[in-house]
């Protein structure tokens, strides 16, 4: 790989064709950051379509050695599934690999990596913060992370040259690359993705239950309460891993959310007209503040 | 009235031409609802770019005799103003007139209607499902409450011709109207619009705080978050008024999604797998027949 420029593989693997995958592969392949990209997976109907969307080059049909000639392999299931496939690739890689994900809670993972990956290859976790609803590599495209934040967890011994590497082709793609902890990264997703994603979902079951007694209830549900719970057309499968893979940060996020709603449940109380005031005033400032960032 | 058809008013009075008042004069001028369309509000400037847009035909700067030739009334100003409105215009409506308004809570203004309209008009409360991000004069358009709920909160003994009248308006607007009681309203609101607010603050309060300690919280902000919070978006004073008018409803409200919130904790806490997915997998089916509801 000496003579190729930094950021080019020869073999990508991608584990699982998917949304994520998927588009992915069309970034690499657009970008020409790889000789060839090999979409490994179970079912072949959906990896032939796969390579008809142009996502990959060719594909394997999983098993435990598919990933061994690969440079660059990149899971890309759902979090335990992404735990399972670091078990039985095991010590199967090519020397020099360069092996990464894409779940969304990264200190499981690193442990599963620490334990599973040998020495002659390197692991980097990482989550890139795009898609969600939908899924599928039908719905894949190569512009999906232009814009978002990816990002890295390399383990403190991380081979500098294998993480600039990975850097560059995540870059390629659009992404806007975050190196951090896996304990800091998982803190953060609790509370910025995961607890919408709880809330969310109470604030339906909720509904629904007090609909039995008020049947107007869904009718009057306008524009607020579809914003609101529009993460919960999620797939359940995807956010029960997430939740059982970082269920400590979660408990720690809607605990400090419930003082939250606390305080804010004491000025109703109260009727404290400047409290409650303030309470959308600065929430609509903080909003504002935050979109601007994500420009 | 008696010759023209059902819904056909000879003079509105539309109290606060905004983004409701201006969309509904919009409406009735265009759908041939009224003789003529007065806007009745505060600043000169305002109103003449009402009637530029086409919202009104002529304007009045607000005093207490403003609506006294007016055979419909409707107050389009947020919820505190609209009880400051109905005390001021007091007992100067003509006989026979139709007052109503748009406000987000119901009981309040019941009270202070029954208090103050006179027996020889008769009000009927109302409060459109429609608009809130955008305010202004500038934002409306005919067609905001096409599809829309429009809930009417007539008193038991309300006048039932002009029920209809106002009824018939409304649905020409486009609008589907829904007739329940003021308490039945405030319940519902406080759980499907009142509680996503204040839920949403919440999080907005939670994430600055933590951002405090963890400088790459608002990078890691995506698409899920962006959603949940959208709705603090809105202006703060009409959200205070909202809170005020309608605190313990809300207040129970928020007190029945802790309990769910609690329950989702419990399972977090027994990592239970089964707990967890059930969990997020009905969340998602009440969502999908909610929206199917709405459409």
């Amino acid at each position: 790989m000496s003579e190729e420029p930094e950021g080019f593989f020869g073999t990508v693997a991608l584990v699982g064709v998917g949304l994520i995958g998927g588009s992915l592969g069309m970034s690499i392949k657009r970008n020409g950051l790889a000789e060839r990209v090999i979409g490994v997976g179970r079912s072949e109907q959906r990896l032939m379509q796969a390579r008809i969307l142009g996502a990959i080059d060719e594909y394997r049909i999983e098993a435990d050695d598919s990933v061994e000639d690969a440079d660059l392999v990149v899971i890309c299931t759902p979090v335990r599934t992404i735990i399972s496939k670091l078990r039985s690739f095991s010590g199967r890689y090519k020397p020099g690999a360069i092996i990464t994900d894409v779940g969304s809670t990264k200190r499981e993972i690193m442990a599963a990596a620490a334990e599973c990956v040998p020495p002659h290859a390197t692991f980097i976790g990482g989550h890139p913060m795009a898609g969600a609803e939908k899924s599928g590599v039908e719905s894949a495209f190569p512009d999906l992370f232009l814009g978002a934040t990816y990002v890295l967890t390399p383990t403190d011994s991380a081979d500098l040259s294998a993480l600039g590497c990975l850097t560059n082709l995540i870059e390629t793609t659009g992404a806007r690359v975050e190196i951090m902890g896996a304990e800091e990264h998982d803190r953060a997703v609790a509370l910025v993705s995961h607890l919408p994603h709880v809330i969310s979902a109470a604030l339906l079951a909720q509904t629904e239950s007090s609909a039995k007694s008020c049947g107007s209830i869904f009718r009057l549900a306008a524009g607020s309460f579809r914003d609101a719970t529009r993460v919960s057309d999620s797939p359940p499968e995807i956010w029960r891993d997430i939740c059982l893979s970082n269920a400590d940060e979660i408990v720690r996020a809607i605990e400090d959310f419930q003082l939250w709603i606390n305080s804010m449940k004491d000025s109703l109380l109260e009727l404290d007209d400047k409290a409650i005031y303030d309470f959308f005033d600065s929430a609509r400032g903080v909003r504002e503040a935050a979109m601007r960032l994500r420009k």
